[in-house]
Formats: structure tokens, sequence, C-alpha cells
């Protein structure tokens, strides 16, 4: 079984999982997430998931950060010495939505390069005459 | 001056503006955000933002949305007609915090293909053996 944490500084992480759901519905259920808040030290979370990974070794584990190098990830990181732990960072609607409607199973090596490939292609500058360019 | 909305399905634009705030504080104020619930339409709210547009010709607005070709990024994409829009899709933590802290004045061209490879550069999948690696 798959378990998705989503983790940021602050809010963005319920706020990314409330779109998400918003648009697959039942698709984005049971994804936990975690918002440091000020004061609060994000090592003391990861411990808590080191727990529940020692004691769940079968289950894959998903982390999504918010920031590269930040606070959040950095605390994250000695996670992924497990082997069923994988970490992204850069927390993405595209990506996330990606993972939860195209990949099922656990990830492998060519899933991670497709999943961050379209978070990577999600970031765009968009404007109208490029658009109307490419209907022809 | 710049004007900054951002713009989701659901809570996504509330929630990463609460996340940059308690990165950033103070730089991360007078920033819109726009949630689209269900039964609404992104219409009905791009309608609002043309008008204003129309009449602060001399601002500058940056507009980030969710995700690209999504209901909430085609209804902002009529508004980059206006040479004071930009739009840019999937909305990154990374991005913004660069936007609000690198990028005071009008983007330049660069300064858009630069803020894109923030976003994009920001979407990694993480371990720690590869950072120990870096650190020789």
């Amino acid at each position: 079984m798959r378990k998705i944490i989503l983790a940021s500084h602050g809010e963005l992480s319920k706020g990314l999982l409330h779109s998400a759901k918003m648009i697959i519905g039942d698709l984005a259920g049971g994804i936990t997430t975690f918002s440091l808040y000020p004061g609060e030290d994000a090592a003391d979370y990861a411990l808590e998931l080191r727990k529940e990974i020692e004691a769940n070794k079968e289950d894959e584990y998903v982390v999504i950060a918010d920031l590269s190098g930040a606070s959040v990830c950095s605390a994250m990181m000695p996670l992924t010495d497990y082997e069923n732990v994988k970490l992204f960072t850069g927390l993405s609607l595209a990506m996330l939505l990606t993972l939860l409607t195209e990949y099922p199973g656990p990830l492998t090596e060519s899933d991670v390069e497709e999943l961050l490939k379209t978070g990577k292609d999600g970031i765009e500058n968009v404007c109208l005459e490029v658009r109307e360019e490419e209907d022809f």
C-alpha cells in the first residue's frame, strides 16, 4: 500500500490536498499533510514518521516537500535511507494528480523521472498568442 | 506597482500564500488569492480582474495559476492580451519566493525564463545518498 505525505512550511500542504480533492475526489483520499508552524521543529514529525515507516516496511511512502534544501525537506531526507521511501520536492498539483491517477503501483525509477517531468512541464509562462499559434 | 494573483481550484492558492508569509513575512504582503469552488465559474473572477486591469494599466499584474490547460488557467488566459499581464502556471513556492525576493521590478523576458527555471529546478527527487555525494 502507498502512503503519501505532503509536507510544508505552513499550510501549502493542506491547500494542495484541498485542491486535489476538489479535482479528483476520493482518489485523493488517505493522504497525510504535515504543516510546520513557527516554534515547531520538522525533525519531531520526521521522528514520528520514522517510527511509522519502521512498523510498516511493506508500504511505499511518498513524501512530497515544499522546498528543496529548506528545513522541512532536510528533516525528511534521512528517511530516504529506507528503500520504501521516496522524497520529492516542489509540491506541485500537476505532479500530485499524476501520481494519484497514473501511478498506482510502487514507483520505478522511470516512473520517478516521468513524475518529475510532469511537475517541471507544468511550470509555464502562458499567453494567448502562443496558444492560438499552437492551434494551427 | 506589481500585483500578484495566486489562482487555483480550491485552496491551494491560500495555502501557498500562508506558507510564503511564514517564510518571508511582510515581503509576501499585498498578494491576492483566488480559489475556485464547486459551482463557481472562474470566468466570473477573470471578468472582475479584467475591470481592475483596465483601470490600472500602469501596474504590472502577475497571475500564477495552478494547472496548465485547466479551467482556472484557461479563464485567465485572455487577460494576457494586456501587455502588463503575465500568466504563469504550476503554482510553486520556490517560484513565488524568488519572484518576491529577487525580481522587484517589471519582469523582463529573461526574468521570466529565470523564474520558470527556478520553479522547474525546485522539483526534485531527493535522497540522502545523492546529497552526501554532493558534499565531496
